[in-house]
């Protein structure tokens, strides 16, 4: 077990996974800057985005590895990949192909809504809309 | 339970969290737009942030409701919150108090690492260094 000094100011590439085996991984478009989408990755995920250069989660839906745009097409291309203090979490600076988006709903960033309080009602409202 | 239809396309807020009560929240500096951190809410996390405009988080490591900022003085101000297509998942823009940063070790944001492959061998390399 690598103590935190080592874990949080060393060169050793230590990822910590929790008890479910995953570490989020934050998905941001490397072009634009903005964020796509959040999902996890195990060690095999993380491994094979490494070793490939493709971006790969667990998709805990399905429990099996995930090559994000197998089939839709949105495949993202690692071009950075950042980890945390801790080192339980990854930023992904991506390429996408395809249309350029990430959510499954047709948008470009899964992130199209905003929580909205109005009345002491809480609400969403949308920020980006569903192609037509 | 709400149906996938309702969560990913209407306009009612239905946070889900994870089998931990937890939801992944990754904090956005409002100004500059980079990631600060990712870290986690629970169901009285969310209520506080949003009763008090002040995020608030669940810290796992100490098992309690942790407003950010408290003992640091890295106080997050809510500008907006966005939620995902399947609502288990936040972004804060944040406005940042005390001297701007959010990470425990000093640093603006917790991503000041880089995953580096070099010789089939994978380490770690510094993108912002730590305040002296």
């Amino acid at each position: 077990m690598a103590d935190s000094a080592e874990r949080e100011e060393g060169l050793a590439f230590l990822p910590k996974f929790g008890p479910d085996g995953l570490a989020t991984c934050v998905a941001i478009d490397a072009a634009q800057g903005d964020v796509l989408m959040v999902a996890h990755m195990n060690a095999e995920a993380l491994q094979a985005t490494l070793d490939t250069g493709i971006v790969h989660y667990w998709s805990r839906s399905r429990g099996s590895l995930w090559r994000k745009g197998d089939t839709s097409g949105q495949t993202q291309r690692l071009v950075e990949l950042r980890v945390d203090c801790d080192q339980d979490a990854f930023l992904a600076f991506v390429e996408v192909g395809g249309d350029g988006g990430a959510c499954h709903t047709g948008r470009r960033s899964c992130f199209y809504r905003r929580v909205e309080r109005r009345d002491g009602e809480t609400r969403l409202a949308f920020v980006e809309v569903a192609p037509a």
